[in-house]
């Protein structure tokens, strides 16, 4: 028995989760926010009840000893010893990384390398990993990354068409991303189908604020939505998604915006929140709908009809789909967003229960018995993923 | 009996086509080429013959006179009276012109305001439309444009998730092209299929050097591939299609390029040019594909894998598919793309014969006789469409 953590870090915040190993039982989790500033928020769930604290956090490396040190003020652990593995979330691993990793001081320098392709994620992950490595050094740590179950794509998927130096000097191409999120999803889609995922077609539809869709022929990705950079693909909260590439130098004509500032558009004024015009959150953009805002309606279209027709083109990738899994903020809960996206899709043989199709955040099959495709929900699990990889590789 | 002139006026070409009306007759066509150097190239087909010269043409004027005053010393026409109408491709009517239309002061005025929308083409356009004007100034003229067949888009189909006011303020939008070509087939297959085109789902795929699949819906396109501009969509010749927007300023900083000089090479330097590295040319590319270059596979591959997935992606979007066209130098000619954008669609109902398959340039089906789904090659025939639409509007 042993008890791995698994983390997430961003720019200002550290997210954590304690697994009990090989039961996957979580023992606790929690989250440090604004860290950085004078009034850092630390929560964490103790017997399910959630205990916060404001206070003093200049940098990840203190919010990881408050951290540890709060696991045995509660009596959560008695010593550190007790934390037999580290799992860390790295958002890019590029074509260096197919699979999970021992973090040495090797691996460190490349992801620091690699920090070129995802500067706003890349830097916040490896600060994460220096501060556990200088509290705990003595315990075995592994890098989970984002991209590396798409690093299954033939370059036939991955390959942009653009002069092909661009791939071979730049590393331009398309990794993809959530990949620990449609590998969890894909698994358990076969576990609870019954059949070898070595069997089965699969497209992962993983909608929370970012969105990405992936098609998985044999438990392997083969092709995905999300791109070069996870701007890319269906349109999300703040993001665009693909949109034609001449648009940025027109923008950029027409606002006096740098090249720069028309990515931060793309990034963070797009997607639900741009055609909406007020919010890039699906729950006030489903309610505004209902009651008549047209925008909002047209939010809720934009969104969904992006998705089913990369549904279509998947399924076309695979010659046919055995399942559809729905997953994430939105997959698991809104049955407005899956309504539409499996609207008119009897064709290529989907056929849903609207009845079945009102679950919320729970595993359930939502097609109706005799559908040749089957249609899923299961919430996304990435957190054990990361504890399994750190057991797998570590101990 | 009416002879009827359709213009196609590129920045240094002009391509004309003279027909009899009603019959559709085609009397004569040809192209002036290198309007602006010494050495330009006029070339005229008598009775199936091309007759070409080398002359000196400064500008689009001179081209239309010599052209003209040719037509009488072949003794094509006796009197320019003889010609009642002229019709002219635009590619650009923007949001003003969902259809053929009167050339008119105002809208000539019109189409110059549309020339922000089409740099490269409407100025080329107009300076076409005015040369006619000044030597048959009492000839009607009609404007026929690419983007008129998309206008029936829904706005779900044509808008793009950016910050709604980029619609509003610079009508940043999909606008489609190809129309005329597209509504060109999709009409033919209506007939051929011996149905009203109003009771089918058509996806018409454009496979020129330039290339853009259209859902079509009841006769009216519902969606498109190429969008804002030609650029988007599907890789083509020498375009990239849709790329990951976050590149532009990747590979402005990486190669100290301007974002007009990267638009630069995504139009002229990408496609099957880009992937393969040495032609736009796909019979070029089939040909090294099969002597074994892998860079000219990998380049069909690219080509071909963007359309299939369409197809996969505008059946979704019409809750299935009745026909699929293939038009355009390569939809008509190559059994090789054909072969590969169809391979695996019997999900969908799609079931061809090769040997169907390996017909070119001519009308045909290439099903089997028991596919849900038809499949059809059909020359296109933009030039026709514009005579037709002079007819209907100006006599």
């Amino acid at each position: 028995m042993s008890k791995i953590i698994a983390i997430n870090a961003g720019s200002s915040s550290l997210k954590f989760q304690l697994f009990e190993m090989p039961s996957e039982n979580v023992i606790t989790k929690g989250l440090v926010e604004r860290i950085g500033l004078n009034d850092a928020v630390f929560t964490i769930s103790v017997n399910g009840e959630k205990v916060t604290e404001i206070t003093d956090i200049p940098e990840h490396g203190v919010a990881v000893k408050i951290l540890l040190s709060k696991l045995i003020d509660l009596g959560i652990i008695q010593s550190f010893d007790e934390i037999t593995g580290i799992g860390h979330r790295v958002v890019h691993g590029g074509e260096k990384f197919n699979d999970s990793v021992l973090i040495t001081e090797e691996v460190l320098g490349q992801l620091e390398q690699l920090s070129e392709l995802a500067p706003l994620h890349n830097p916040a992950n490896i600060v994460g990993i220096k501060a556990f490595k200088e509290i705990l050094p003595n315990v075995p740590a592994v890098a989970v990354f984002d991209t590396a179950f798409h690093q299954t794509m033939p370059e036939k998927s991955f390959l942009y068409s653009l002069p092909y130096e661009y791939y071979e000097d730049y590393g331009v191409r398309k990794y993809g991303f959530h990949g620990t999120s449609h590998k969890y999803v894909s698994e358990r889609a076969a576990e609870l189908l019954g059949r070898p995922v070595e069997q089965l077609r699969l497209i992962s539809c993983h909608l929370g604020n970012g969105a990405s869709i992936a098609a998985i022929e044999g438990g392997k990705s083969i092709d995905t939505s999300m791109g070069f950079t996870p701007l890319a693909g269906v349109a999300m909260g703040t993001r665009s998604g693909n949109i034609d590439p001449a648009l940025i130098p027109y923008i950029m004509e027409k606002t006096g915006k740098t090249a720069d500032e028309v990515l931060d558009v793309l990034n963070k004024r797009s997607g639900i929140l741009g055609v909406s015009g007020f919010s890039s959150d699906l729950r006030d953009i489903e309610s505004s709908a209902q009651e008549g805002n047209e925008r909002a309606e047209l939010a809720l279209e934009v969104f969904a009809s992006r998705i089913h027709k990369y549904i279509g083109s998947y399924a076309a990738r695979m010659y046919g789909v055995d399942a559809i899994i729905f997953t994430a903020g939105i997959g698991e809960n809104s049955d407005v967003i899956r309504a539409r996206v499996l609207q008119g899709l009897e064709f290529m043989g989907v056929y849903w229960d609207p009845a079945l199709n009102k679950v919320r955040g729970k595993e359930a099959f939502i097609n109706y018995p005799h559908s040749p495709v089957k249609v899923m929900v299961i919430p996304t699990n990435e957190e054990v993923m990361i504890a399994r990889d750190v057991v797998k590789i570590a101990l």
